[in-house]
């Protein structure tokens, strides 16, 4: 049973080593004769090695050799030759080497597998997730792994080195009413009783910052049960921290911190510091949405100046209303076709925009600008003032909006994200952080018709709105922020009330009398009443943040074990259905299905 | 709104600093008034600093000061001073210095706090764990808390240095239909079914070793439905580890490198390594535990040579059922009382024994060795030979313990372990670690009358029982191992299966027919069919690590947010009820309680 135990990886062999005597545990990865030869290529985490086993080996070695099949999982024993020049392959770590084997022992056989274990699989989603364990072998998935590890270590490293203590929180902790996303968990030793899953540390951070450690991280595992939705997964990773006695400035210095090393470490790549600070109005006015893209410009720009008087009623009656009106210039692109444009309005559209206006910008028979289709006639004699003020030029493709102040930058900011991609603007190479700031902090529900948080209840108003919170809560801007990049939001955060005044005012704007707010928030509020110290903090997404960095697209990419859509592990089968004898233990029974009701 | 942001921690300033106008932020720890001077120590995580307010100081600052209240939150600007000579106090840091504020912020207030934030505090367990955020201000709390981060972190960089990569398992799992243990996660999504949260990442790491991932960590969260015993938490941490290719000479040098570095980092201490490495059976004859204390030595002696003879029936027919004689030498104890024995004896039938039996030595007129009390008529006559086989001598006392062979040492380790303490043998200064290694593979259950798994059905029987598993499952020694420290189980390992024969093998013997091996762990048989490495792991507990490091005698100690023994959080009042329509969604109604039933 004693194997031969390795003596070097399958990635660290070289022609220094030429004569050695060695010993490698890998699998099989190709194999192929060549005039009586055989090759095969041993593969592990570190690398590839080419065996030979000559002509003029043993004849039951050569047997043995030619058993092998692809993903046996081998050790072996041999020399380290020095390959001919002509046979060195300088895309393999160990391209100027092969072994020529002198044992081998098959530590494991394989079924033949139901797809190559490739640099870049091609085999379906679906295949891929419940061949896990295979799809994983593939140095594409293991180098997203270790890059994910090389993230997390750095992290921590960086973050102790900052005087950070990590802390881990519950993972079952309080279930709040109306917690509705959160994953319950039933108790057996309290019947009928439930834990709840964390949809992140929130309240547990603020309370270790009641606690006196005044820097703490964690990377948090949070769990969140909605319903499927783009890339989301039922559990995922956060840089959790949390500091106290700062405002954002230090906690913006940690984090520029933190990515720098992160993304010097991880990738070789230097990122510059620190990071621009955007507002929210401006990111919205500007690029359409609060989590911009900064890789390309094509920035949305104001047209209110333009309407008055152009007799265009669509862009009166919105101005009218209160709402705005917006242009976005598409360089070079007079020459779109109707279905491009209409392709464009059906994804504004899906931002509740009604239409998007449009026309293209020519030279006419004077040699002056002028604009032709689409709205062209209600501007057309103001094209040469237009075109200066928007920078626009013949060629090009001015593309309106006009609705609602937000509908209309947020319709014309997918457009403008739509457009970076299929006119290929973005350079893939970058990685373009901004900060934006200066959020709301409350939101109208209009369904439930009352104020709520637009980040979360604990986030402080700025200092100069502090007198006009009940009177006008919709203009209220909070010490929120978030880290974007890419267009992706990697992060978000805010400083923290940690007066109980202030608190409970927070709470009544948005309707929680105290007692709903006791029962919430209770432990936390009782916290504060023993002298908390300011606060703040932020959370990274770690699978946001290892996804970009690997140019993924899903976070499903850089996720050992990730589950699909719905919350399904084809791997594993899970969820699945449980004894009733376990239910009962915890005081359940299954509710009659709706399709089994009389 | 913008406090005034600390220069300094509580911790830092020394005679070095004298002169600078510095900034501290922290909580009132103590205030006294001395000849018209307030003093106030202001404490942080990092330590106290001693402040003044001088007779002189303005009266508004005068008036502030005297209105801080223990654990208010406050800032201060002031200038450092060196103390004259005789008010240094060289037990603080900053003893050597005062703070001479000239201004002064009270950042939040606090209302009487339930106890003093003292160094070790004599509140009850139920009102530290309700008022955790205050209990975790003491510095025994926080030295703790460190201390775990300086494991963590110490234990990821170490493993990190030996090519180790972190990956996270999911937390959210297949559920077996055995896994009674197993908490349930009720999914919202797929309304009747399930996931299970892990009790350990086993499988997981096993389908990590057949991706080829050869040396896998994870600091995991555990959890484990179980009823309340002994110092359990729902929910633990484990460093869990697994590596390819290897046996356990490599596992146990990986580990006891971590330890020796952990022990290092954390505390200053050298440890000896490598551990010594006792069987299970050296171990449970000894010293009748498979987690031995080695701190002290009073080992358990055979006694079976001297019953021959002796005329003592129990002693006889213990051995002829196949059971076995031991015994105890208590050094220097022959003066105990009659109800010191008995309390032993108690201890004894707590783990099944039926009664002690005991003699003292003496020495008779003749000057010869004799027995005195208890058993002695039976051995009078060999009392010589006895004493001098059992390294007896004059005054001690002897302790014989006759039954099955597991209950007679079992029940005398307990014995030996009580006597541990109670005599003071041990010094409370060292770490003891061994490697206990060969056990039994398989134990018998009476109650089901089958053979079942010792530790757990992947580990992998000793190569020389191949041949004998299923005709003698009784006596195969596994490749198992523990390690102990100080009388607890650190960590609990073994080299697994990789060879899907052999573990069908194994599930026959504990009688899963092939649908129930497929139905439990069809996954990991599945991964196993395409060329699975030898493997094998260990995963030595976080908290009980970091208890036996900080002298504690409770993991709740090393745990931020523990809960009680019934799994409760006194601080946030977990497990509670949830709204019906939470349930309903889940597809779950609340079964009638028993009490209610009619």
């Amino acid at each position: 049973m004693e194997q031969m135990k390795r003596t070097h990886t399958c990635g660290a062999l070289g022609v220094a080593d030429t004569g050695k005597t060695v010993r490698l545990n890998g699998w099989v990865h190709r194999t192929r004769d060549h005039g009586g030869v055989h090759f095969l290529n041993l593969r592990d985490r570190y690398g590839i090695t080419q065996v030979v086993i000559n002509e003029d080996a043993p004849e039951a070695l050569r047997t043995l050799a030619a058993s092998l099949r692809m993903e046996y999982c081998i050790a072996l024993e041999g020399v380290v030759l020095e390959r001919p020049e002509a046979m060195k392959n300088p895309s393999m770590i160990t391209g100027e080497i092969e072994v020529s084997a002198s044992r081998i022992e098959i530590l494991n056989t394989s079924e033949p597998v139901p797809f190559t274990i490739d640099e870049r699989s091609d085999a379906r989603d679906d295949v891929r997730l419940t061949y896990r364990y295979l799809d994983l072998r593939s140095f594409s998935m293991q180098r997203k792994i270790a890059l994910r590890h090389t993230v997390m270590q750095t992290v921590r490293e960086y973050l102790t080195s900052l005087d950070f203590i990590e802390i881990e929180t519950p993972t079952m902790i309080k279930s709040t009413p109306e917690g509705a996303r959160d994953f319950l968990i039933p108790s057996r030793l309290h019947p009928g009783e439930f834990y709840a899953m964390p949809q992140s540390p929130q309240l547990y951070k603020q309370i270790l910052m009641a606690s006196g450690f005044d820097r703490y991280f964690q990377i948090a595992h949070c769990f969140r049960d909605e319903d499927a939705r783009g890339d989301r997964q039922l559990e995922h990773s956060q840089i959790d921290l949390e500091m106290s006695f700062v405002g954002k400035d230090e906690v913006f210095a940690v984090i520029e911190g933190m990515m720098a090393r992160v993304f010097q470490r991880g990738l070789g790549t230097d990122l510059e510091t620190p990071f621009p600070r955007i507002s929210y109005d401006e990111a919205m006015n500007r690029y359409g949405s609060d989590k911009p893209d900064l890789r390309f410009d094509l920035e949305i720009q104001d047209f209110a100046a333009f309407v008055a008087g152009s007799g265009f009623g669509v862009f009166e009656n919105a101005l009218a209303a209160g709402g705005a009106v917006k242009a976005l210039v598409v360089p070079g692109q007079a020459g779109f076709s109707r279905k491009q444009i209409t392709d464009l309005e059906d994804i504004a559209k899906t931002y509740g925009a009604r239409g998007l206006a449009w026309t293209k910008v020519a030279r006419g028979d004077s040699g002056s600008i002028t604009f032709e289709g689409g709205i062209a006639k209600f501007f057309a004699s103001r094209a040469e003032e237009i075109a200066s003020a928007l920078g626009a030029r013949e060629g090009d493709l001015l593309l309106f909006m006009a609705d609602q102040w937000k509908v209309a930058v947020t319709a014309l900011g997918a457009v403008r994200s739509r457009l970076g991609h299929t006119l290929n603007l973005i350079d893939r190479g970058t990685f373009r952080f901004a900060w934006i700031v200066d959020f709301p902090l409350f939101e109208y529900d209009q369904n439930e018709e009352r104020w709520t948080a637009a980040h979360h209840l604990f986030s402080m108003p700025q200092a100069q709105y502090l007198e006009t919170l009940e009177s006008d809560p919709g203009s209220v801007k909070g010490d929120l922020y978030d880290l974007v990049c890419n267009g992706f939001e990697l992060a978000s955060g805010s400083i923290r009330i940690h007066d109980p005044a202030l608190q409970q005012r927070i709470f009544q704007i948005v309707g929680f009398d105290p007692d709903e707010a006791q029962r919430r928030f209770g432990f936390l509020l009782e916290a504060f009443r023993y002298g908390a110290p300011p606060h703040g903090g932020i959370a990274p997404g770690l699978d946001r943040l290892v996804m970009i960095m690997a140019g993924e697209e899903s976070i499903r990419e850089v996720i050992a074990f990730p589950k699909t859509a719905t919350g399904v592990s084809p791997m594993d089968n899970c969820p699945s259905p449980v004894d009733e004898k376990q239910l009962a233990e915890l005081g359940l029974l299954l509710a009659p299905r709706k399709d089994q009701e009389a």
